[in-house]
Order: structure tokens, then sequence, then C-alpha cells
């Protein structure tokens, strides 16, 4: 059985468990972050700290636990279980809990073909709470995703009450016109760890990066639209519901993969 | 060690935890109900089994559990552990847990001055995703309940994008004038089972119902506001933010509370 990590301490992975009496575990009152291990390797660990201290902030939970904490019960985890390349959660839960947890699971990557065909994204209209914030309330994620997968989608697109897409249920999207990358402010999504190196590619492609958000009846007359995350780097998108996306910028969306995955 | 319910099987209270490697417990895709059970008896049942059969249908839960299942479940809960006067909890988790857990505590109930004195609220605002579920998607509830502890009130009435109150975040709302009672209609709020019963008493008591919010910036010119929960009965509303509440009707509120109380 896989190990996993409570508060410093290897545990068995059927030991991270949430007792259903904790008012805590009732109101999901919790928070966490997926990071990528690749070569052994922790990727943007300082980042993803920084954002579980936003959202630790955003619900006012008392996250106590240093970055080094994190860091030392990480380096244990991958040193106990000898691993390479995995995909890591990390788990805090506030309140009458008050812990941590870290699990893992194999590397989660997307095959090849995803990014030379697109994927197809769905769009489903509502508003997160706390956008800003990583928690556990992710039940409409679970909805929205759920309703694209049944419809032969990757990911659903959230639409807010304007008309605009501001972001996946796991992942920052972006629509590309003339030169320009268009994508939500940030007060609007979460800070994805991927999105700043997305950004990043972007202005070092000679691109300019403008923070507006795209209206989802006007996505068809952008010349490409792409999604971003820890796991996709960045994705091209062939469909948005009825619409089908123009391809014409595919090229410029895998150098920004590209660029992303070297920084990791 | 106290005893609960897994599946139909008795378990100890602390086997009732959830794995955090399992989707359904990251997405919190769960549903649940609170009930009373006094002198032994199991308060409205049937209503608690139907409003959870649509918090399910309202997610797309596949809810293959029925009421006689839940009603042995109860039955054999109260007989092990000898229950006479409880809350109890039932949790529904759907897609990759799918299991049901019963677990129970002390029977929740307030002082008499609660009563009497009525109780303070805070407002919040915000709206929840799919208002007549009731999901474990309650992180806005735990903040918003959290505040208005701190400010020494205890409750938080929500407020929407249109300035009305539409429900508490664990009581439904009411405000009266010159006989007649205002609520938010049935679609913005969750469909308390206690609201049956105070919608009934109303009209016993030959007041006008009246199916539409009240506007938060318009309270103070109301008789009296009060809420109501299964936990709660009626309880007087004293104070709403700034605001100090009229007590005009609150004989009338302890008439509801007694009739809601004799029906159970």
């Amino acid at each position: 059985m896989r190990k996993a990590i409570c508060n410093g301490k290897i545990i068995n992975e059927d030991e991270a468990v949430l007792p259903i009496t904790k008012r805590a575990v009732q109101y999901s009152y919790s928070i966490y972050e997926a990071l990528r291990i690749t070569d052994s390797h922790i990727v943007h660990f300082e980042d993803h700290y920084e954002r579980l201290k936003e959202s630790a902030d955003a619900i006012k939970l008392n996250l106590h636990y240093s970055y080094d904490e994190f860091k030392s019960a990480l380096a244990l985890l991958i040193e106990e279980e000898n691993i390479s390349n995995a995909t890591v959660r990390i788990l805090v839960v506030g309140g009458d809990v008050d812990k941590y947890y870290i699990t893992y699971t194999d590397l989660l990557s997307y095959p090849e073909s995803y990014y030379e065909d697109g994927v197809a994204a769905e769009i489903y209209f509502g508003e997160r709470f706390l956008p800003t914030a990583k928690t556990s309330n992710l039940l409409m994620s679970y909805i929205a995703l759920e309703e694209a997968k049944f419809k032969g989608a990757f990911e659903s697109l959230l639409v807010n009450r304007n008309g605009v897409i501001t972001e996946g249920t796991r992942s920052n999207f972006y629509a590309i016109l003339d030169g320009k990358v268009y994508t939500a402010p940030d007060e609007l999504v979460l800070g994805g760890i991927t999105r700043i190196s997305v950004i990043k590619a972007i202005e070092m492609l000679g691109l300019e990066i403008i923070y507006e958000p795209v209206r989802y009846d006007e996505l068809k007359f952008y010349d490409s639209v792409f999604i971003s995350s820890t796991s996709m780097a960045a994705l091209p998108l062939n469909r948005v519901g009825e619409d089908t996306m123009n391809k014409k910028s595919w090229p410029l969306i895998l150098k920004i993969r590209d660029l992303v995955r070297s920084w990791e």
C-alpha cells in the first residue's frame, strides 16, 4: 500500500481519512494544492506554498505550517516511497480538524494527440465562491465537469452572469487574436501556478497579454483559444459548446507549452 | 464510544471516516439531512427522506437507498444505542464513495431565553449554489456563520445580488407585517422541513403567507422577523446587522413555535 503524510508523519494511505462528525469536514472547510513531481523534483513548490497561504487567508483558515514544514514532509514522502514522477496533493483541513495530509498518485499527464488535435470544452453558467481560493468547495466544478464528460468533452468552462468566460473547472482560459492574448483578470479566477509561466511565455514570444475576460458568444472570432493547468501546461481547444474553434494560433500554443515545461 | 451506521451496519463512530483520495470526498460530492429524535421517535422522517431525494436529484447523485433502508438503519441505531433524544445526521456520499453514514449527537436545543429575548443575526452578501439542495458544499455558510458568531450573533442571513434576504445559513427567514408573513419563494431557498410546519401554523393562526423575499434595507419597517429550523422551530430575531427589530409580533412567533413542536 502507498504511504501518505499526516502532519509530518508517514501513514498508510488508507489512514488518510476525515471524521464526518467534525464540523470542518461537514462544511468542507479545507484548502488544497496539486503539485507535479518530476525526476524527484517538486515543481514550483514556492509558488504552490504562496497560493496555499492565499487560499488560507481567503477563508480565514489558520495555516500554521511553514514552508519548511511542507518541504520536509514532501522530501520525506519522496524518499520513503522512492518517487520519481507523481502528482501530489496537499490538503489542509481547518477548524476542529486542523491537520494536513499529503497523498500522491501517478503523474497525471495527457497523450500528445491532445496537443496536436486539441480537446473539446463545454460551458457551464456559474460563478465560484471566492474564486481566488483553492478550496474543497468544489461541487459546482464536479457537476460542470461530469456534464461536460457526458457530452464527450474534456473540460467545462465557467461563464459568469455577464456572459464572459472566467476559467475552466481545473484550468485557466486564454483567447488569442492578432498577437494579443486575452485572459480574465486575477480577481475573477484562481491564480494558476502554470498561468504565471504561461504569461511569462506569452511575453517572451513577443505577444501582448491583456487582462480582459472573453465573451462566450464571441469565441469563434478569435484565432485560437487554450487552457492551462499544472497537468496540462497549455492545451488548445478545438471546440467550445457548439462552436468549432479556429486553429490559426495552435503552433504558438505549443510553443507556450514547451516553454512552460522547460521551466519546471 | 458512540456507535454509528455505515450502509445499514453498526460501526464505531471513529470508523465513520471518508478517504481523502476519493474524488467524491475531494469535491464535496455529498448530501445530508439533520433530524430530531424525541422520545425515540424520528420527527418528520418522511419529509426528510423526500428532501434527501430532491438534493440527490439536484446534484445528480444516484440515491439507490430506499425509504425503508434508512428507516431500518435509524431504528437499528436507536435500539443499539438506546436513544431517546438526539440530533441525527444522515450523510450520503456519491460518486466513487457511494455510501451512507448515520451519526448522532445530543439533541440540539436552545434555552427558553432565546425565545423570550430573541437572538441576533448578521448579514452576509452571497448566494448558495443550488439553493434547493442540502449538500456538503457549505464553505460560504461556514464563513458567514463564523463571522456572525465573532460579532456575537447567533445566525447569519444571506442577502442576494438584488438586496433581498433569502435564508439563514441554517434556517429559513420570515418577516411579519399587518397579519401577513413574507418569506422567499421555494426556488430561492432550501425547502426547510420545519418551514412546512411553520407555514401550516401561519395559516392555522389566520395569517396570510406571501412568497416574496424581504429587502434587507426595509427590515426595520416590519412588525417582527423570525427564523426557523429543525432545532429552532420558530425563533424571533431582536437584531439584524445594525438594525434593532420590532417585537410587536413576538407572541405570534411563539404561538407558531408551539404549534410546530406540537406536530412532532
